[in-house]
C-alpha cells in the first residue's frame, strides 16, 4: 500500500472515487509516513490527526454512500502554520504566538474541508513567513540544505511524500521558492484570487494564498476549490472563477511564450539556466512560439517589494513587537524594527511605482500567453551558507538570491507557477516559473502541464 | 441683459437652446461681470478670455446650425487653478509653480469643452489645495470674511454671479466648504466617479473632482458630463454612469433620511444647527421619514483624514520641497515638512482604519437613502480670526472647524452635496450636506433638489 503515497492527488482521487482506496487507510498511511520522516525532516509544527481521521471517516461514509465531492475528497493534505484551524494553536512557528489558539477556521481551511480534504497537519513556516530559510526543517533531498521558505514545511513534506497537497503563502516567493528547491509544483495565484481570511498576514498588499502539490493538475484542482470572492478580505477580487482543468491537456501549439532577455537570467547558477533553457526548447518543440521580451522596470522590483513588505509587516506586528520583542528570532525582530523606521513618503513612492510596473507588465503581456524564467536563481543552499558569491564577485544573501526572481509576480500581482525541471549542483532540484496575466491561471497551468507531461521530473523523489 | 447672470445654468441653457441667448454675448457678460468684481473679490488666478470666446463662437455657430450639445453648451464656467489647460499656466496659486505651463488639458477640462462649455478663467485655490482659507480671495457676502477653501475662488465667483459653474476639488471638504460659506451648491461625487487626470494632487486616495454651481440641478448636469471611467487615473472606478437628472424632481415621499445623533451636531454654531434642523423638518413635511442614526467610528475620522493626507501630500511635493522650499507659504511648507516625518506604519494603520470605517458606513446606509448633517460647523470666519472658541471653552482652528464635518465623506468615499439653507451669524450663509451610498449621487441630488425647490436660498445673492 505504501506506493499509494507516490501517486499524485488526481491519481489517488480516481482510486478513491472507484472505492479502490479507503480514505481512512490513506490518512493512516499519510500520518505514518509523516511520523517516520519527522525526526529527519521536521516539516510539521503539529499534526492534526484527530481532525484528519474524522474527515477521513466522513469521506469514507459519503463515498460508500455514492456521494463523491471531487478530487480533494478523502485526500490527505496539509496547511502552513499560518492558517487558522478552530481550536488549534496558530503559532506561525514563533514563540511570540506560543499561546495563540485560533477561534475559527481560515477561509481556505473551510473550503478545503468542504471539498472533503483531510488535513493531517500544519507545516512549519519561517517565523511569521518573514524569511526563506525555514530553519526548523530539512530539505528531503539533502537535510544539510534548507527547504526554502517561508512555506518550507509544505515543500519538504511533499518531497517526502507525506501528503498530496500542502498550502503555502507567497509574499515575495514563499510558495514558489520551497516548491522549486524541494522539487515540487507551487502555484501563486493572482492577487485577490484566493481569500486570506484567517491567515496571519505578512504584508497585506503582497500576500497570496495558494497550493504546493506534486503535479500541475493537483494545483489546478486545488485552486478550483479555493478560488472565489470573499468580501471579508479587502484584497479579494470579485472576478469570475474559471475551470482551471478545462484547458490543462490542450498543449502549447500556437501559444506565444515570452523569454526574458534581461533580469531573469542574470546571476543564475549555470545548471539552473541550462535546465530552464532546455524546458523552453522542449515547449518550442511542442509548437510554442518563443518571443524575446525585455521585461520592464526590473530595477525597481526589489525596492518595491521591500518598500511595501517591511512597513506592512511592522504595522501588523506593532503591538506584539511592543509587548514581546524578546520572543522573536533575531532576524525577524531586526526586519520588524527596521520597518518601523520607514517613512510613509517612501512607502507611498513604492505604492506609486507598483501602479506603474503593473501597467507596464500589462502592456508586456499584450500578445503573450506567458513569460517563463527560472523560479529561483540557485538550488537549495546549505543551512550554514547564508550567501552566494557570483562569478563576477557580487555577493548576495540567501533571501536576495531566492526572492529576486519570484518577487516580480508579487509586485505585479500576476499568477505564477513553479515547475521542476531537472537537477543542478549537488543533485538538487531546479525549476522554472510560468507567469501570466492577472486571472489567467488556466493558461499558465496549461503550459506548465504540457512540459510536465513530456517529462518525469515530478515523479522523481529523494532517496529515503 | 445683466439679469441673465442671475439665472441658473439649466435656465440659461434653455434660453441658449432656443437661440434667445447668444453664447458670445453671454460669455462677454460673464467676463465683464468678473472684471468688475475682481478688484473686490479676486476670485481668479487668471482669465482665459481667448479660449472662452473661441468656445462661445463655436457654440453659437453650432447652435445656429441646429446642433445643441446639451445644457453646458455655450455656458460660461470656470475651473480651479489646479486643473491643467494646455498651454496655460498651472500655478495652483503657488509661487512654487510660477513657471509651470500645462502640456495638455485635464480630463475634466476636455469633458467640459466636449460638452460645449466656455471656460472663462481659473479660480484661486488655497496654495496647492492645502488649506481652507484661500487668503487671496474675499467672500462676496462680506469681503472681510474668507470664502472657504480650498476651492475658494470657485465659491466666490458663483456667489458673485461671475459664471454658472466652477470646478473644485475636495480632499477634506474643499468643494463643500466654500460652497457652504459662499451660499452656493457643491457636489463631491463618490471617490473614483470623476477622473483626476491633469489635476494637481493633494492626496491621491482622498482627492475628488466635482462642481460648485448655483443649483442642485446644475451640479447634476455637470456630473453627467464629467462622470466615467478613466484608466489613466488609478483611483477611477469602472462603474456605470447614471442619469443624474432622471429622479431629480421626484421628491422625498417615502425616502428614509438618517439624522445623526452623534458627532455632526457637536460644536456647531447654534444658527447653523437650527437651520439644518429646519431643513430636516421641511423634508419630513414633504414625506421623508427621519431616522435617528448613530454614526460609527466618528472618533477616527480626523486621524484617518490627516494620517492619509499629510504623507500623501508630502510624497507628491517631495522633489519640489527639496528644490523650492522657500517658495511655499509658511503654513503649507510646515504641513509638507511635517508629513515627511510620519512613519509608514502609521499611514498603514490609517489605511486599515479607513477600510473598517468604509465597511461600517456601508452597514449604516443599509435601509437609508441618505444621511444629513451640517455641511460646516460655522459660517465664513473673518480673515483675521484663525480660531473659534466654543461655549464649553474648547478652542478650534479654522481648518478643524471646517474639515471636521466634511472629512467623513472623503474618508469613506461616499458622495455628498452641500446645499444652502439660510443665514447665520453676520448674515452669512449656512448649509447642510446630504451624504449617500457610493455611486448613489442621483439619490442625494434628488433629496437636495426637493429642499431647494421648496425654498429660495439658492436665489439669494450678496449685495453688489
Amino acid at each position: 500500500m505504501a506506493g499509494l503515497l507516490d501517486l499524485s492527488m488526481r491519481e489517488v482521487a480516481a482510486a478513491i472515487r472507484t472505492k479502490d482506496v479507503s480514505p481512512v487507510e490513506l490518512a493512516r498511511l499519510s500520518l505514518e509516513r509523516i511520523a517516520a520522516d519527522e525526526p529527519r525532516i521536521n516539516a510539521y509544527a503539529r499534526l492534526t490527526e484527530a481532525r484528519a481521521m474524522a474527515a477521513a471517516r466522513q469521506a469514507e461514509r459519503e463515498i460508500l454512500a455514492g456521494h463523491w465531492r471531487g478530487e480533494l475528497h478523502g485526500v490527505p493534505v496539509a496547511v502552513k502554520d499560518l492558517y487558522d484551524m478552530a481550536g488549534l494553536p496558530a503559532t506561525c512557528s514563533s514563540k511570540v504566538r506560543h499561546d495563540h489558539i485560533a477561534a475559527a477556521d481560515s477561509a481556505c481551511v473551510q473550503r478545503l474541508e468542504q471539498a472533503g480534504a483531510c488535513i493531517v497537519g500544519m507545516t512549519h513556516t519561517h517565523e511569521f513567513a518573514y524569511g526563506i530559510a525555514t530553519p526548523t526543517t530539512g530539505n528531503p533531498w539533502n537535510t544539510a540544505h534548507i527547504p526554502g521558505g517561508s512555506s518550507g514545511g509544505s515543500g519538504a513534506t511533499l518531497a517526502a511524500r507525506g501528503c498530496f497537497m500542502a498550502m503555502g503563502t507567497d509574499t515575495g516567493g514563499s510558495i514558489r521558492i520551497p516548491a522549486a528547491v524541494c522539487g515540487t509544483v507551487g502555484l501563486k495565484p493572482t492577487y485577490g484570487r484566493v481569500s486570506r481570511v484567517g491567515i496571519a498576514s505578512l504584508s497585506w498588499s503582497l500576500d497570496h494564498a495558494g497550493p504546493l502539490a506534486r503535479t500541475v493538475g493537483d494545483c489546478a484542482v486545488t485552486l478550483g476549490a479555493l478560488a472565489g470572492h470573499d468580501p471579508r478580505d479587502p484584497g479579494s477580487a470579485d472576478v469570475p472563477v474559471a475551470d482551471y482543468t478545462a484547458e490543462l491537456e490542450l498543449g502549447v501549439q500556437g501559444l506565444r511564450i515570452g523569454v526574458p532577455r534581461n533580469f531573469f537570467f542574470d546571476h543564475v547558477e549555470p545548471e539552473v539556466a541550462a535546465n530552464v533553457r532546455a524546458a523552453l526548447a522542449l515547449l518550442e518543440s511542442q509548437g510554442a512560439e518563443l518571443v524575446e521580451v525585455t521585461v520592464p522596470m526590473t530595477d525597481m522590483i526589489s525596492a518595491i517589494e521591500f518598500g511595501l513588505c517591511m512597513p506592512e509587516a511592522s504595522a501588523y506586528h506593532r503591538s506584539m513587537l511592543r509587548e514581546r520583542a524578546d520572543l522573536y528570532e533575531p532576524d525577524v525582530r531586526t526586519f520588524l524594527e527596521a520597518g518601523m523606521l520607514i517613512p510613509a513618503v517612501d512607502y507611498i513612492a513604492a505604492l506609486r511605482q507598483r501602479t506603474l510596473i503593473q501597467a507596464a507588465w500589462a502592456t508586456m503581456f499584450d500578445g503573450l500567453d506567458a513569460l517563463i524564467g527560472p523560479a529561483v536563481a540557485a538550488v537549495a543552499m546549505r543551512r550554514d551558507q547564508p550567501t552566494i558569491t557570483w562569478p563576477d564577485g557580487v555577493e548576495e544573501t540567501a533571501s536576495g538570491v531566492y526572492v529576486r526572481l519570484s518577487a516580480p509576480a508579487n509586485v505585479t500581482g500576476t499568477p505564477s507557477v513553479s515547475v521542476p525541471c531537472g537537477f543542478g549542483q549537488g543533485g538538487l532540484p531546479t525549476a522554472f516559473q510560468v507567469m501570466g496575466r492577472p486571472f489567467g491561471e488556466a493558461r499558465i497551468l496549461r503550459i506548465a502541464r504540457a512540459y510536465e507531461r513530456a517529462t518525469d521530473w515530478h515523479t522523481r523523489q529523494p532517496q529515503r
